[in-house]
């Protein structure tokens, strides 16, 4: 087999098509659930997230009676949902099936039949769900586990999109921690009309507390390319560089210069990244949805409280959710889209990919089957 | 296996995803067959429906030269259709190719060469198409043994609708003669608005000349779920339940009556199903066309002539075609279409389906193949 | 295994879904290549065109490294073309990896990649790809050995089009020197308003300078069919028909003459049809696009210069085009899309078909093979 043919090297990487089971992944906004329930899939399951008072629940979008979607269903009685065709009648805190309306209220199939709940909590306004195995009673872990430790420890406010793109998650987790294509690709963004950015780099990786980290050892903000021209990003108009070290700069975030990273971008499982700038961070996850489509979820996190937090939320609405969260990050998601991999050859930048399938390949993880699930 | 999770105990209702062979099925209006050609598809077949005088032909929809749809073709000389593409001429009573128009009259070809008929009559309005095996010079059974004996035998009028909707024919079926859907899934017809239907009943199948019937052996109309609430279709605008067997009611029709039918539905082989109401019946057909689609059939009966049936025609016209026949048979549409089984977990209320496949497993029939039928 | 059930009788015919390698192929006009690369698809291989100053180049359309289209690349440098997405950049010359720019100049991998290159060169406006395989140095045959030798060697004025159709080449070129069809299936056409055409004809085809010819022995125009009636295209307002030969005409063009044809129509590989009336030649590429499309590219060349060329070309734009090049060969285009075949049933005037298919089998072809190229 010749290198770069296929992804036989990383063998739990190349399964994972539908990402990791025992892991919470953000999906919509909760207040996007209303009163009508609303169907998502996550790591190719089908879930329906169901208000229920205060909470929002997840319960397998399949009644297992004809196999009828749950997110159709009605909400007829409180904390339950009814399946549209029999009013087959499910408890949304446990998925027991309470009650059979057509059946009466003897109907000796209450009580044997249940749909899968998934758990889920609510989190800097998005429904995280639980995609994994619990024994009978046991809880999952806490969210926080699967939520970078500084939104757990500080307060700050977010500006935020959530949207379903095209391809596969594993490109997108790829391409947002390649070393490689930020500097060419991105070199058109408005994003980046006002800031220089690097030619190439010589990079390293460096993992800590579960993330890894890019940590830039070389900058060079111009080349000449023999035979075929110069090429830089510099421009007369262009704001200096930053420092190499989001921490590093003389006005830097305090929460975010406690963190010292050694290098802006930085990536952990199931799969979600962290641009660190010197006054906010930028996060994004890449939630499985199938085999051929990502949610991808993006956060722009300011570390502050009171009128700065207000400043920034108005900044993020009228500049950032369009620059950044629009254009800069739509050129990723038309890579992601056409690219069509493997076969591939990588190049040295590309020590970040090998580096982020390494991890996967020593970390603990259950490969999500890609089998459909209809039963259960 | 787990019992639900496929269909392997009704093998031969297994197989049939395009249905029985050795039927006749009703397809479109007659008067939907012009000058033009019609092409159709029933059990799978291609067929094309060409005027012929009085009378509707039906022939396989593919020229044996290269394959071209005959339902493309011209009709240039009487009781003939010819290929658009090199113009082999095919006589419409017995699908003999009676000349090549491109290959002169000494065409060699011509006697050698056939498509298969399909035999068709109309009754009702509507072209019933046999789709079956015959031997050389048989005849296909009269279609009256495939239309039910009172629409045979009496005067009518009726109303009617014809249309091609998503989901296999099973679905549709099944949904049809399902004893416990009516009751929830219409709970918000408009057909329904002034007339109460039952929370639950009892139900029980009996069989009689080749129709299962059902027959309530209890039938609640209001009922207290316990730890879930009250459900009951009752509304102080709403008319008096009607009684239990069509026939029993004061002014019952008296064609209806003399069914002496011990319940408002039944349905029969190949797939037809009639609701008897005191003075008029609903009957569908569900026509297999291929594995995600059928043709559903819908006619309205009234047992009358003269100045009783205009007024019924009137009222079919105004409101039933619409209500019934339109916003009220939309809501099964949905179902079948959505609904996705096996696997499935039966229920009491289920007893009628399972009398339906068994009813299916015990007669004699031969079912349609699913490899596509291209030259024959 | 019936005859006509399918193409075993012709197993490298039957195999050639996607064509024939070692052959040059017509694709888009030259004009058609401007700053913007242009994608094309060629017996199933992506290409991507680009212009390099006088010429234009052609690269397998998929860079190496994360299998990005560089059709969807930059032109930055000179003779290069750059993927979008990590700037690595390709001599259009020889596709070889001139640079990586975000790895730096002295990136290790110059020098150690390459895209595949297809040879391109401009005849009457027209790109020419050469699909096939070359030992290192060596170089394809000149395209002119796949251009019919009269327009080789002559002076001519041309109008045409190229456009992408439905349907697979095979069924395209069949269409093409199929005998039977024109008269029939073309009666309707505009084209035909003012022209009789034959009812039906004995045909023989002859085999000169690698051409197929179809020679007429008997010409009919008209026939009366027993049983079923009259045909004929003769109208009273429609001129006499032309002469067997397309040469034998009394003002036949001089270059025309001197091919002194023995008939209207011929065929030849990889799939060109030439169609010679005394004054012009209409000529038709059917080149291989995927199994089921073919580019379909149409010539009307007359043989003159000076003012009679600027004549035929307002001809060409203000009729023909309209007339022959849209609304006549639409009607073919809608043949070959519907078409179904095998199975077949082939009828005397078939054989201009299978001296084809026959012609196929006897020539020494590489037939293209159907597995997708992603790396190569």
């Amino acid at each position: 087999m010749q290198e770069g043919a296929d992804w036989h090297t990383w063998p739990t990487y190349d399964a994972a098509e539908l990402g990791f089971r025992d892991h919470w992944y953000p999906t919509i906004w909760a207040h996007q659930v209303g009163e009508k329930p609303v169907p998502v899939t996550v790591c190719g399951e089908k879930i329906v997230l169901v208000r229920d008072g205060d909470v929002v629940r997840g319960l397998h979008d399949r009644c297992p009676h004809r196999g009828v979607p749950l997110s159709l269903g009605r909400r007829q009685f409180p904390g339950t949902i009814s399946c549209p065709y029999h009013g087959w009648t499910y408890g949304l805190s446990d998925g027991a099936l309470r009650a059979v309306i057509t059946d009466g209220p003897d109907s000796p199939i209450c009580g044997r039949v249940s749909v899968a709940t998934y758990p889920v909590v609510e989190r800097m306004g998005l429904l995280f769900v639980w995609i994994g195995t619990l024994a009978e009673g046991e809880e999952p872990p806490p969210v926080e586990r699967d939520i970078p430790a500084e939104l757990n420890d500080n307060a700050f406010v977010l500006g935020g999109r959530t949207e379903i793109r095209k391809g596969n998650w594993r490109f997108a987790a790829e391409n947002g921690f390649d070393e490689g294509h930020a500097k060419y690709l991105h070199n058109t963004a408005l994003w980046r009309l006002f800031k220089v950015m690097p030619t190439w780099n010589l990079t390293r990786i460096v993992e800590r507390d579960g993330w890894l980290i890019r940590v830039q050892d070389e900058v060079h903000w111009d080349a000449e390319f023999p035979g075929v021209g110069r090429f830089t990003n510099k421009r007369w108009w262009k704001r200096a560089p930053l420092p190499d070290r989001p921490g590093k700069n003389g006005d830097a975030n305090p929460v975010i210069a406690a963190l010292d990273l050694p290098g802006f971008v930085s990536i952990r499982l199931p799969g979600i990244l962290r641009v660190a700038y010197p006054q906010f961070i930028h996060y994004e996850w890449y939630v499985p949805v199938d085999a051929d489509h990502v949610r991808y979820v993006q956060l722009m996190v300011r570390f502050e409280t009171g009128a700065k937090a207000l400043a920034f939320k108005a900044r993020y609405l009228a500049a950032i959710r369009w620059l950044f969260h629009g254009q800069f990050t739509a050129q990723d998601a038309w890579m992601v889209d056409v690219m069509d991999s493997p076969p591939e050859r990588l190049y040295r930048p590309d020590l970040s990919l090998t580096a982020w399938r390494r991890h996967v390949e020593k970390s603990d993880l259950v490969v999500q089957p890609t089998a459909p699930r209809r039963g259960h």
